[in-house]
This record gives C-alpha cells, sequence and structure tokens, in this order.
C-alpha cells in the first residue's frame, strides 16, 4: 500500500541509464535555478527604502546610486561565477572551489555556511508564500503552520518526481513573473515618459541629507545586496546541465544576470521617479503596480505572479542543497546515504533531509520566520568571499596568460562581499551570533564523519593475498519456553547446521522447572536441554550469563549462535498480543556478547 | 543509564519469594482501595443539592431524604460485596462474578466498563487535583496539562515501587482526610446543639415545594450515587491482602462503608442545618468548614486535606486496573504482557498502560476532564448491575440454606443500580452517549485476543511421542557489496557450518561488476560469487528475486540462510552513517521469504 502511494505522488521508478535525460536545457535549468535569485527583486529595493527613510524622504534619491552599485556588485559576482564555471566544470560551488584552493577547513565553512543556507531558504520562502496566502484569506491566518508544511510538502514532491518534471510545471510561474516585472517596469517608464505619472512628492535627486553617514550608506548598500542571494545556484549545478553543460550553465547565469539586473534597477528606477515611500501594509512592488495600472486585473495579476515567484524560491534550494549534500558525502563529510539516487534518479535523501529541517524550523518559529532573513544573507555572502578568495589563490598559483584581468574582478568581487559580511555582522549582530555557533557546529560534524569513515576504511581492509576465511566450530543456543511446533523446527534446523546444540530452559519456579524436565526427556528430540532458574523473572539476564560461562569454557575459536524463533502473526495488530522477549534479546545480546543471532520465522496461518 | 535511573526511581529488584511480604494489612488496605470512594465525600452530597436548588432553596430539604436513600444503597452494596468476597476468595470483580454467573459476554462487558473507568477516574483526579493546585497558584493556570501529568507520573513511579511501600506513604493523606472530616462533622454538630450556628436562612423541613417531580427526585438521587463510585475496589483486590484475605477483606470494606456512610451523612446533615446552597466559586464542604472553623488554620487544614485525596483517587484505580487487567489475560482476553510482575513485583505493564492511556486523555482534554464525570459514574453502574445480577443467578442455582436472605439483598441491589444507570443514561445521555461505542469496541477486541491465542495454541501444539526434529539440508547466502573483513568473517563462519555457500553480489554497472569479478577471483576465499544486475539501484529487490530462484531450483527440503553482516559502532551517532540496507533486508525478507535470517556483527573499533 506504502509502494502503491509512492508511485502515485512520485511516479515509476526510473533505470540508472536513464539519467541522460534527466539533465537540464537552458531554459528548464533558467526556471530551477534562478527562482531564488529573481524573487529577491520583490523586496530588494524595498530594504534599501527602508533603511534610507530612517533619515526622511529626502534622502531616498540616494536608492539610485546605491541600486547602481548593487549593479555593479551583481556585475562582479556573474563574471566571477563565469570564470568558476569554466574553471570547474563538473561543479564550482564555494565548497569545491574554496576546498580547491584554500584548504579543507575554508572548503567546509563555505560548504557547510550553505547548507544551513538552503535551509533558511526554504523556511523563509514557504513563510513567504504563506503570508502572501493569509493576507488573501485572513480567516487562514490561524493555519500558518500547517499552510507552511504544506508548501514543503508540494515542492517536495515535484523535486521527488525528478528535475525536469518539476522544471516543466516550475517554468510556468519563472516566467509569468518575469513577463510580469518586465511589462510592469515598460509601462511605467513610458508613462514616466509620457508625463502622465504625477508623483505627490519627487525626492531632489542630489540634495544634502542632513544626518547621512557612510554607514547608513553602507546598511542600505548591504540591505540592497539581499537582492542577490541565490545567484550561487548555478555554478553549483553544472552537472544538471544538458551537454556541453559549462557553456550551457554560463549562459544562463548571463542571461539571469542580465534579468536580475534589469528588473532589480527598473524598480528601483520606478520606485524613485513615482515618488515611493515604504509602507507597513503595502510592499513597493504593490505601490509601484498600483500607480501604473490601478487596481484592476493586471494589479493582481503582478501581485499573484509575485506571490508564486516567493514561493518557488524554495525550488532553487531543492535543487542546490542536495548536489551539496552529494559532493560532500563523496569526500566522506556527509554520510552515504546522500549519495544514493532514488527511484526517479534524484538524491532522494537529500531533498527529504532538506524538507525535514526546514519544516522544523517552520514549527519552531511558528510559521513566523522574518527574524531568520539577516542571517540567510550573512550565510550567502561568508562563501561568496571564500569563493572568490579560492579563485584569486588560484590565479596567483596557476597563472594562465593575462590572469591579472580574472585576478581583478575576483579580488574586487572579494573585497565586496567581504565587506558586505563584515557589515551584517555589524549593523545586525543580534540577528545573525547564531552563526559564531552552527558553523563550528557544522565543520565539527563534517570531521567527525570524516574521521569514522577513515577508521572504518582501514579497519575493514583486507590483504586479499594472505588473508582467506576461516573456519571454525560452531554452536548452536536455542531459548526454548516449552515444547511447541516453533521449538521443534528450531532444533530441525540447528542440528541441519551442527552438531553442537544446547536448549535453555529459563524457569521461574521449582514446579514448571520440574515439569519441563520431564516433559522433555520424553520428547526426546536429541538434543541436551540446561535449565536456568531466574530468581527475578528475567528472561533476558539469565540467558545472557549462561552464554557468558558458554564462551569461556569453549575455546575462544568456537563461534556462538543464538537461535530466536520469532512469530509473524497474520495481521499487523496481533503482535502487540506477544511479549517481545525475542525483540529484547535479540538488542541486549547484539549489543554486549560477540555472538551471532538467527531470527527463525514461524508464520501463523490464523 | 537508564538501569541507573530505573533503580534510583523504583529500587532495587525483588525475588519471586518475596511476593508474600508485598501483601496489604486491613489498615493499608483501606488507605490503598478506599481513596476514590472516600473521595467522593468532597463532591457527593453538593452534587444533589445543585439537582435541587433548581427548584429554590426551599427544595433543599430534600438532601436529607435523598441522603438517606443513597446510605440505604450504600449499606446494600457494601452487603452484596460482603457476600461476593465469601464467595469468591480469589477476587471477585464484577468482570469474574458476571462471567462466572452470567456468561462470557456479561463478564467482558462488566470488565471492559471497568477498564475504561478506571482510566477515567485516573484522568478526572488527576483534573480535580491540578484544579486544587491552580486555584492556589493561579500562574500555574496554563501549565494545567503539564500539571496533571506531573501528578500522574508521581503516582504511576508510587506504584511501580510497589503496593506496600506506596501504601505507607498513602496511608498519610487518607487517614488525615477522614480525620479532618470527623473533626468537621463531629464539631459542627457540637456547634449546632449549642446553638451557637446562626444559619441565613434554613430550609423548612417537610415544606411544599412547587415543581417537584418523581424525575427530579431521582436525577438528584443519581447524582448523590456518584459518592458511592469506588466501593468495589476492594472485591476486586482480595488477592492484594494478608491471609486471611476474604476475612481481611471483607472487614476492611466494612470499615469503609462506615466511614464513607458516616462521612456523607455528616456532610449532607451539616449542609442542610447551616442552610448551605450550592455556589459556583465555593464547594459546599468549604462552606460547612468556613462556617464552623472560620477561615482559619483549621479551615486551611481541612481543604488541604481535601485536595489531596482527591488526587489519591487516582490511585485506586493504579491499584485496580492492573489486577483487572491480569485477570483478564489471564483468561487470554488481554495481551500476555498483563501478567507479567515486574522487578517490583506489581504488575508494571497494566500501571503504565494505565497511566500512559490516561495521560493522553489529559493531554487531548486539555486538563479539563469535568465532562467526563456522568460517563464515568454511569460506567460504575453497569458493572454493580451485572455484578448483581451474577449473583442472584448464583444464589438460585446453588441454593445454600436460607439462600432467599442474600438473594434479596442482591435483587434490591441489582434493581436500584440498574434504576440509576437507567436514569443516567436518560438524564445525560449527550455525555454519557459513548458508552454505546467503546463497550462494543473493547468486547470486540476482548473477543479478538482470545480468539488469536486459542488459534496459537492450536497451531504450536505438538505430539511429543511422533513429532520429533527434522534434520534438512542447509543453504547460506552471503550478500556482500566487496571484499572486506566482514565478509571474511561471514565466509568464514558460514563454511563452518555448511559447505553450500553462495555469495551474491549486486551491481549498478558493467565496470564495477568486472572489477568485483576479478578481485574475487584474485582473492578466492573457496566460495561462489553469483553476480546480480540491477537496473533500478535497489539492491534489497534483485537479492529477493535471486533468493526466490533458489528456493525454485532446491528442492523445499533445504533451509536457506541469509547472513546479514551489521556493523557495531562505538558512538550510537555513528550508525547514521551507514546505509542502513541490512535492517531493510531483515524486514523484506522476514515479511516475505521462509529464510532464516542471521546477523553477524562486526564490532568497530573505533
Amino acid at each position: 500500500m506504502f509502494t502503491k502511494l509512492k508511485r502515485l505522488l512520485i511516479g515509476r521508478p526510473r533505470k540508472s541509464h536513464e539519467l541522460a535525460g534527466e539533465k537540464l536545457g537552458k531554459l528548464k535549468a533558467l526556471a530551477v535555478l534562478s527562482s531564488d535569485a529573481l524573487s529577491s527583486v520583490a523586496y530588494g529595493t524595498e530594504q534599501i527604502l527602508l533603511v534610507l527613510i530612517t533619515l526622511g524622504a529626502v534622502a531616498l534619491w540616494y536608492s539610485i546610486p546605491i541600486s547602481i552599485a548593487v549593479l555593479g556588485l551583481l556585475a562582479i559576482l556573474i563574471l566571477s561565477y563565469r570564470q568558476t564555471i569554466y574553471a570547474y566544470p563538473s561543479g564550482g560551488g564555494a565548497y569545491i572551489v574554496a576546498k580547491d584552493n584554500l584548504g579543507v577547513y575554508p572548503g567546509l565553512i563555505a560548504g557547510g555556511s550553505l547548507l544551513v543556507d538552503y535551509i533558511l531558504t526554504v523556511a523563509v520562502s514557504a513563510s513567504a508564500g504563506t503570508d502572501a496566502i493569509t493576507s488573501a484569506f485572513p480567516v487562514l491566518h490561524d493555519h500558518r503552520v500547517l499552510i507552511g508544511l504544506s508548501i514543503i510538502i508540494v515542492i517536495t514532491l515535484l523535486n521527488l518526481r525528478g528535475i525536469t518534471e518539476s522544471a516543466t510545471i516550475l517554468m510556468i510561474p519563472v516566467y509569468l513573473f518575469v513577463f510580469a516585472v518586465v511589462l510592469l517596469i515598460l509601462s511605467g517608464i513610458y508613462q514616466w515618459f509620457s508625463g502622465s505619472i504625477h508623483p505627490s512628492a519627487t525626492p531632489t535627486f542630489g540634495g544634502g541629507v542632513p544626518g547621512i553617514s557612510l554607514f547608513i550608506l553602507l546598511k542600505a548598500f548591504s540591505s540592497g545586496c539581499s537582492a542577490l542571494t541565490g545567484v550561487e545556484a548555478v555554478s553549483n549545478a553544472i552537472p544538471n546541465f544538458k551537454k556541453p553543460a559549462e557553456k550551457n550553465a554560463a549562459k544562463t547565469l548571463m542571461y539571469m544576470g542580465l534579468i536580475l539586473g534589469f528588473m532589480f534597477f527598473g524598480i528601483s528606477l520606478l520606485a524613485y521617479v513615482y515618488g515611493i515611500k515604504p509602507k507597513v501594509d503595502e510592499t513597493v512592488v504593490s505601490q509601484i503596480a498600483a500607480t501604473t495600472f490601478g487596481r484592476g486585473i493586471v494589479y493582481y495579476f503582478i501581485q499573484a505572479s509575485t506571490a508564486s515567484i516567493l514561493i518557488l524560491a524554495a525550488n532553487t534550494a531543492f535543487a542546490a542543497f542536495p548536489l551539496l549534500a552529494f559532493m560532500l558525502s563523496k569526500d566522506r563529510f556527509m554520510p552515504n546515504m546522500f549519495m544514493i539516487r532514488g527511484d526517479r534518479l534524484g538524491f532522494s535523501n537529500g531533498i527529504i533531509v532538506l524538507a525535514f529541517l526546514s519544516g522544523i524550523l517552520i514549527v519552531l518559529s511558528g510559521g513566523d520566520t522574518e527574524n531568520l532573513i539577516p542571517l540567510y544573507a550573512l550565510g550567502v555572502f561568508i562563501p561568496f568571499t571564500l569563493s572568490q578568495a579560492g579563485m584569486m589563490k588560484r590565479w596567483i598559483t596557476l597563472k594562465p596568460s593575462r590572469w591579472y584581468i580574472p585576478f581583478t574582478v575576483n579580488t574586487i568581487g572579494m573585497l565586496t562581499t567581504l565587506t558586505i559580511s563584515l557589515i551584517f555582522l555589524f549593523t545586525k549582530i543580534s540577528q545573525v551570533w547564531t552563526i559564531f555557533l552552527f558553523i563550528p557546529v557544522v565543520v565539527i560534524l563534517f570531521k567527525k564523519t570524516s574521521e569514522h569513515y577513515q577508521n572504518l576504511a582501514d579497519q575493514l581492509r583486507i590483504d586479499v593475498i594472505t588473508e582467506k576465511p576461516e573456519i571454525k566450530g560452531s554452536v548452536i543456543v536455542i531459548p526454548v519456553s516449552g515444547i511447541t511446533k516453533v521449538v521443534s523446527n528450531s532444533i530441525g534446523y540447528a542440528k541441519s547446521l551442527t552438531d553442537d546444540v544446547i536448549a535453555v530452559y529459563i524457569g521461574f519456579d521449582d514446579e514448571s522447572i520440574e515439569k519441563m524436565e520431564r516433559k522433555w526427556k520424553e520428547w526426546n528430540p536429541g538434543v541436551r536441554l540446561v535449565v536456568v532458574r531466574s530468581r527475578y523473572r528475567s528472561i533476558v539476564r539469565p540467558l545472557m550469563k549462561f552464554i557468558d560461562t558458554i564462551e569461556l569454557k569453549r575455546d575462544a575459536t568456537n563461534h556462538v549462535t543464538v537461535l530466536i524463533p520469532e512469530f509473524i502473526p497474520k495481521r499487523w495488530w496481533q503482535r502487540l498480543l506477544h511479549n517481545q522477549t525475542g525483540l529484547l534479546l535479540r538488542a541486549y545480546l547484539f549489543n554486549r556478547q560477540d555472538v551471532k543471532i538467527t531470527t527463525v520465522p514461524f508464520r501463523l496461518k490464523k
């Protein structure tokens, strides 16, 4: 039944050689990998204005130079990641680049930081989507957590079905959003030039602003940089592209940069010329759309597509997290299970773990994840910085012809992202201090995991020339509680394997012991019966002691096997009707003694 | 560590022969078994007044004749249960008496009804105790569920320690309560006679009351009968008494009846002569105590001991539930586990199940269990009725000398309890209708359980003369994923048992398959390697298919054993680092195929 439900939700399993068909073309890749980056357009400009408005409306004109600075940074990041794609055609996320050039620890910091960040992305996006839904239908406000979790479940199922299928479905909202914003910007600019817009109060461009400081400007700039989260997704996901993978990835990255840059600057420009101030209860994009089109059908189309792209931002993390986990686990820093491809050829375990952890975040925060946004932004800029530093090192080491050009690009990029990281740390320490907690924890977990696998390999290694399997003697112990078909079966099985079989009976009182001994003699199954008396009515402990004495008596070259008969009832609830002594015995023996345990099934027919 | 905590909370395990020392003397038995019955004094009178006050204060004088009627019923119940104790010296709860005389189904209805009732008792008492605590400390009001659960946990631990120890601790509050109420009644009566009490308005005794009807009087009477819940506890618990058990039990029952009758009528009388009306925010007992002693230290002593006896009412259920479950499970109507005596010789499983189920009730109701009280009262009177009917049948069948006297007692008892049950059904159907749901469900569960055990016994039975263990051939299958120490160990073990060993390798692609075959040839462990190709990256399914073919090829007289190596890591978290293929394999194989499964432990040293 579980299998049927799985097939219904996820589809039939795929053969391994179908993997090639699962690769992404540019159009689909853009949809799958850019939703996080593009969705930032919905709030990037607003973040800048929110900082500036603290100095009054006269300061709002600064949003234009700041937006241009953000565009510049975007250009640097795109160029820099383009270089990375060609340098690491098999997937060059911050983890790979930092590990390769700066060493293991910087790599692990970048990787751990990104992993945690993807979890935050999903939680924050699902919450943003929930907000959009509950704003439209306030009756649902009490069910925020449930709605957030449902969003995660739907995205998870789409991703478990496989990336191309989910890409086909996800293309629609992504491109609708791009179409909506471009339409908004073009119409807005046309109306501006045609002079049909009369903003209530246009701030003067270049006017003097009392109280302005470098700190405020930097804070506004760093807030605007939250529009750049998500641009790293493409460079992580190169293995998902159709061949030639690096070319397709590089092109996709460029398209994404152009679209993002155009939309971000367009929104910032319109916000300025329309004299829009950030409001508590209405977004900047909504204000621009309402001014341009009035609150008609076009307005609602823009709002709806904005809400859906915010939800879809989660999907970028669902594409990136499993891949990063795969790379970390290939390097033995994460458990093996992240290397296994599921029925539909996706890294199902990564998808499920991401869904589970972000779901926990939603539940713990009660669906209110706004406080996580600065942490989330910082968690992106740390790996950005490490990745750029790694590329700098690479150029210096390899010194290809004209290496100083890409080196300069990466140096500017590194300095900028480092500055932004520091600004985040200084201006929002109360919201981001936990990064000093979780990065060390994650890195330690990576190291411990790696050590464990190394130790394991050392202990399992064998010399095929000298080490051959060794044959020893064998004794089989059968705990019996009476004379039944089950016991008869077990003894038959044991005697088929060895002549050295001992039956053990644990008795609680003289009467039952005597009765058992008498009946055993009468039955005479050809096996010796040993009786142990238990004063404390425990079966497990006396049996463990008995096995200890067997192990001591015989020389250690003998294998000791304990046979445990287990009923398999016809219906699941019947399990409750049997004392799970067998299970308990298994658990105890297995953890304490060096014995083999054989479970002999006895299938009940009614 | 778990064992240490258990020792600390519950004490050292006891040897089976210490059981005799665990028996109860009369004084302790009264404390353990009467807290439920005695605690009813705290609300019995009030229940009557609450019905009468709907007709105005002039109707309150009816409380005196109604209380006398309740006393009469109490006397009948006590006499009737006294007869039962002598008739069933090994424990004569309603289940036994009804089953023995009326048949299995009436017995199961009585037993099931009582079991559910004990769960309700614990939930209702723990909630009443919580109310007492939160009334005193209103800040705790938001933690009602937590407090309720804590009360259950403390009582559970006391009971797990063993009945004599818990009796020693529980005697104190029970006897303090009896002392407090007797003190209150005697002082109250003294003050009444000395004329120092001036009630605001004494209702006229025997005055005409407009609107009075038989229905109202019956309703008031049945409400007053809630003071009688718990009197059956003694007759269920005869096996817990010191010898001579039945004499001690009968005496304990008489003492309990006398104390309960005296306290109940005393409170009713004082309530009447003091002209006390039921209030929403103060109990009748509190009003009497305040009038008699003023709100000084004696008043608070009475209130505190009332609160503690209400909590302790739960303890009666903890004594009775495990015993009833033991009897039902001895008759194969409940799982075996209820027959096992725990470390401290109590029926721990019954205690834990009761705590768990009542805890769930508390959580589900959010600590507000008042609606359950009528259901709880009805759940007592149904077994009362069945038990009395059973005794009637017994007298008719056995016809001892002068049988008509006890027969009359039981007939009056049966008719009264039947009437009360019907009144409950008619006057409070909205709160008690669920009884028509849960009694059939519980009875069906009993029957299904009984059938299962019967079928099991049939399938396990063996003829010791003709049926002897049968020796067959044996083949061992070892799934291998590479050539490691673990595989070498497993092969050595398998070859110690039989010469017929097959290693199976599940390969995902040509390259790894070829490599494995080559390495195997080089190693040459003396065992044939079979390679199976898996197109869907699954290990379990191809292996199952392979085992199917083995079972088909060989004749069915061969045992098939699958060896599954299992790592035992040094630290628990390291388990997460291994794919649990072994576990999955075990689960699949075990449920689908007729194979024996041997787990071979491989202990990791680092």
